[in-house]
């Protein structure tokens, strides 16, 4: 039977303990956000003793199941206020799960002030070890020492200088197969939270684990059978489709074409160096430098999509993993910059550093309007990363607080945010849908949270006009099936082949039901997400949050966006119409667990 | 018949408008706050050219009514980011009445950025002068070179270069009767607000206005007698009382001895070297110094309080005024700093640089937490306001933007803060009242907003245990009657006679009554006071704000606070019954007017 660990940052103690019954069908965000729920105090100080840091892979993870390797983390954001879950690829989720783990919760905070430590998490149990020696160091270096101190092929979770400074847009980083630092848990300043616990680094080895307990391998079988299937055939995420054979860059593009590619600080929704940026530049710059293996690369053992890369400096040696769409946007066109060696430059740091390359990009940017350096100056921003982030100087506790932090501390009023968080790689004013997502999730400006890009732009689950306001009942049902997926451990990109094939999706709630041993539908799974998202709602409504809080800044309202010149006009109702109960439709609508 | 001044930054333009029937019965805090509950976007940016600047005098200022020299000053506060109203002596109130104005908006924002103007306002209208000469400028030097240009005597509202630079802890600034710059509406950053707009200073010159039109003669010269007779006759109050003699810092050891005054960072409720800066102790040496007439000042022509002061330099000569609790505590025992002459230092850089005094020792109590300087180091702090703040520095920003922000960049988790704002001189744990209106207010942290000190520490309206903590109905009730009485003109500290002798309370609601020619009851008057604070949190609500703002911060919940080892222990419920309207008294209790 799989175990829940906790860890007392406190008293440094550890314990594994009996998964509570209401836990046993959950996993990845579904867990995540109901211990968080159910254990951390809505108003309490998010750097302080009280939250937690809850660490689950997903239902599958661990198991057979095709790109099922992600690892959700959870807490009460720094950033945001709220709750958070982020999730990553890379070595962890899968190892966790096969150690029978099916949650770390960090609790409790060293009465030592700046004093750091390892978990180790194995076979035989979990311990907390000194990381004097690490304090302070980036999480390249990082994840060097800890293999050679704990075998190679062991998973490392870990946090960089920023994180250990409590900086807001510290995220939370997954070695990969190469144990390159790359994979993050981004978003919402989890890295500060992981941080304020004094832990710098959780590694987990599971050689000679108990593995994942199928409970109905038959059904377990025919589900990963129909999901393989579906993404094998869908032009996004089949092999040499889209996503293969560009990686996310492809949707440069894509986005610059439809006016909805962020740009500048957000004054422009086309960015005039697009094409030198692109996902199809990215892959011929990687071939012609560093050979044709180096796209189309996983993330994780057992990825069928395989949408990473691995840049190369223009000597062919290594530079960085992964030159992401929201990376090479945040750090790229929306600074100005149409250089993709700069960007991989400061994609880099980031890494190193720890910080979320979103929320970075969204800050230099407004650190860019606010004249601290301008628009298109790469090696201004790589020194501001370098030298004062990096360092925590005054200057770089402003940048490493995100980019409200950085606009108030400036006194600049266009700051593309949400809840506090920074806005993606997608114009809320070109593409209504994602503004509706953006405004109402419990994550604050977060395109994962709900993706109506998918119908608005890609024609992926139908046809949406991106145009059209009245987009609350799109948005909230991909919030609650992407509640859904994040509990999987599937990796979101699989939501592109199940939208337009219902044999995938049934194949998806299947494998997760062969684990479970229950008969779920795929309304059982809709419902699961809409539970998920309810319970995060209210988690918000008592740590403060109302409907005030589910808009857009007021510049986007104002401000007309070329090139189609069109300011964000969903009305007020339709947002509120997101989270109203009473207006979520009654038939995949359950109670939320206690 | 007044009149209001709307000014628009944007195009540049004064207008002068008939005053709306729903507000010619109210001035300043009712005013200011009708306006921004009528005009200004709750959800507006605070900084942006939506929020608006609301500048009123009280009902009977400009008249001979004693002590009635308060200017309201309204709008979003960048720092709470809820409604705000603070008010300031000094010299424009009763000139701003004078000139038949009872109320300037300032609204919009210039599109050029960086470029201040200065208002001028005189007996032929208003019009908006190049101040760019002024830029950057301190507040001293900057009244120096207005009196210059427009003539001694005439009032000045200012910011320094914290407002200018949109600092969050930006006061605005009233120049008193010799030209000092040091009456400051400095809580909740609205001197941002004024930078903001690109107003550095509004020059009021009363010479040949209209004066006030009082419409019921003999009523306001019936209550002016009664309020002065009671004004005369307090201890507290009277000539030669407590405030007369020793100024508003005769409360040092008063609190002190009470355990609630807040030393080093509030981590204790009594400071070792109180003696040195109490009250007494300052007005000794004011004495020798700098002669008698030095204590006991008014900050405006009428005052029969007159609990001002002048403090000199050891050798004689003029430094600063004045020497209030709240500023002597904040850069004080809150830092623990127990000399006067450098606390003289901090509160003159305040006042020049445009500064709150309680923010900013707040804040620097945080920075010393976080290990920037030690407590009780203070030469690095005049160095950090006079280098860094003064000039914006990154470490200035933080700094300027006030104590929660601070706690965020260095991640300390001990702010003392409510909505934002920081706490003022009166510790919540030993004094429970007080506690309630920090944590419910309208306006963040805020002992001016319902001083229940009097009651539960002074004996003052009653006696209340300042540890029983059922006192919802304590605070609220003088939460009502404050923002009564922030209407009026009259100083707050006419309280403290009125709320002992009821004639005294008579006779300021008829001097009102005889101004407006209306027949308020006592009664009346408290039913305006509860309508304002109404209005005020029905913006705050639409502004975001919940129930789970009204918490005093974690950390004082959980941490007993020495000498009486007590943490605040009003319950919840007793803390949401403040504003739960339906717990307010049905006989004080009106419809809020459209």
């Amino acid at each position: 039977m799989a175990k829940l660990l906790r860890v007392n940052m406190t008293d440094l103690s550890v314990r594994f303990e009996e998964v509570p019954e209401k836990y046993a069908l959950l996993g990845g965000r579904g867990l995540t956000s109901s211990i968080i729920y159910d254990e951390v105090p809505p108003l309490c100080h998010p750097l302080g003793p009280d939250n937690k840091l809850i660490i689950a892979p997903g239902i599958v993870s661990g198991t057979k199941a095709p790109t099922s390797g992600r690892t959700s983390f959870g807490g009460k954001s720094p950033l945001t206020g709220g709750i958070k879950e982020s999730n990553a690829g890379g070595l962890s989720s899968q190892k966790i799960a096969r150690l029978g783990i099916k949650a770390i919760i960090v609790e409790g905070q060293p009465r030592e002030k700046d004093r750091f430590y390892v978990l180790k998490v194995d076979k035989d149990g979990a311990r907390l070890l000194p990381a004097d020696h690490l304090k302070g160091k980036g999480m390249y270096e990082t994840c060097d020492l800890l293999w050679k101190e704990h075998g190679e092929g062991v998973a490392i979770i870990g946090i960089g200088p920023a994180g250990e400074m409590r900086m807001a847009a510290a995220g939370i980083c997954v070695n990969d197969m190469e144990n390159t630092a790359g994979r993050y848990a981004g978003r919402g300043g989890l890295g500060a939270v992981m941080g304020s616990k004094g832990l710098k680094a959780i590694v987990i080895d599971d050689r000679g684990g108990p593995g994942v307990e199928i409970k109905n391998p038959e059904l377990f079988e025919r589900g990963i059978k129909k999901l393989t299937q579906a993404s094998l055939t869908h032009d996004v995420t089949k092999k040499g489709g889209a996503l293969n054979t560009y990686g996310t860059n492809v949707l440069v593009n894509i986005m610059n074409e439809a006016g909805g590619y962020p740009t500048r600080n957000f004054s422009s929704g086309r960015f005039e160096l697009a094409s030198q940026i692109s996902g199809e530049t990215k892959a011929e710059i990687i071939h012609k430098r560093n050979g044709e293996g180096m796209t189309g690369h996983p993330c994780h053992p057992g990825c069928i999509i395989q949408c990473s890369d691995r840049w190369a400096n223009p000597d062919g040696t290594f530079k960085v993993s992964v030159m992401e769409y929201e990376s090479v946007w945040a750090l790229g066109a929306n600074c100005g910059i149409g250089d993709l060696d700069k960007i991989a430059d400061l994609i880099w740091l980031c890494n190193d550093i720890g910080v979320d390359t979103i929320e970075m990009g969204d800050t230099l940017a407004v650190a860019m309007e606010a004249g601290l350096l301008a628009f298109g100056d790469a090696d201004t921003a790589i020194r501001l990363l370098n030298e004062e982030v990096r360092h925590g100087t005054p200057l770089g506790r402003i940048l490493g607080n995100g980019c409200v932090f950085t606009g108030r501390a400036f006194g600049v009023t266009r700051v593309p945010a949400v809840k506090g968080q920074g806005m993606p790689a997608y114009e809320p004013r070109a593409v209504k849908g994602i503004g509706v997502t953006y405004a109402t999730s419990t994550m604050g400006a977060d395109h994962t949270a709900g993706y109506t890009i998918a119908p608005e732009i890609l024609g992926v689950g139908g046809k949406a006009d991106p145009f059209a306001v009245q987009k609350a009942d799109l948005s909230r049902a991909f919030q609650a099936t992407t509640a859904f997926i994040d509990s999987t451990g599937y990796c979101l990109f699989d939501a592109f082949c199940v939208l337009d094939i219902p044999e995938g999706f049934e194949g998806m709630v299947e494998s997760c039901a062969g684990v479970l041993g229950v008969n779920w539908t795929t309304q059982d799974a809709i419902r699961l997400g809409y539970e998920i998202i309810r319970k995060e709602r209210l988690f918000n409504e008592a740590a403060g949050f109302t409907k005030a809080h589910d808009r857009l800044p007021d510049f986007m309202t104002k401000e007309p966006l070329p090139p189609h010149n069109t300011v964000f006009d969903v009305p007020p109702e339709e947002l509120d119409a997101v989270y109203d109960f009473s207006k979520w439709p009654k038939e995949v609508v359950g109670e939320v667990a206690a």
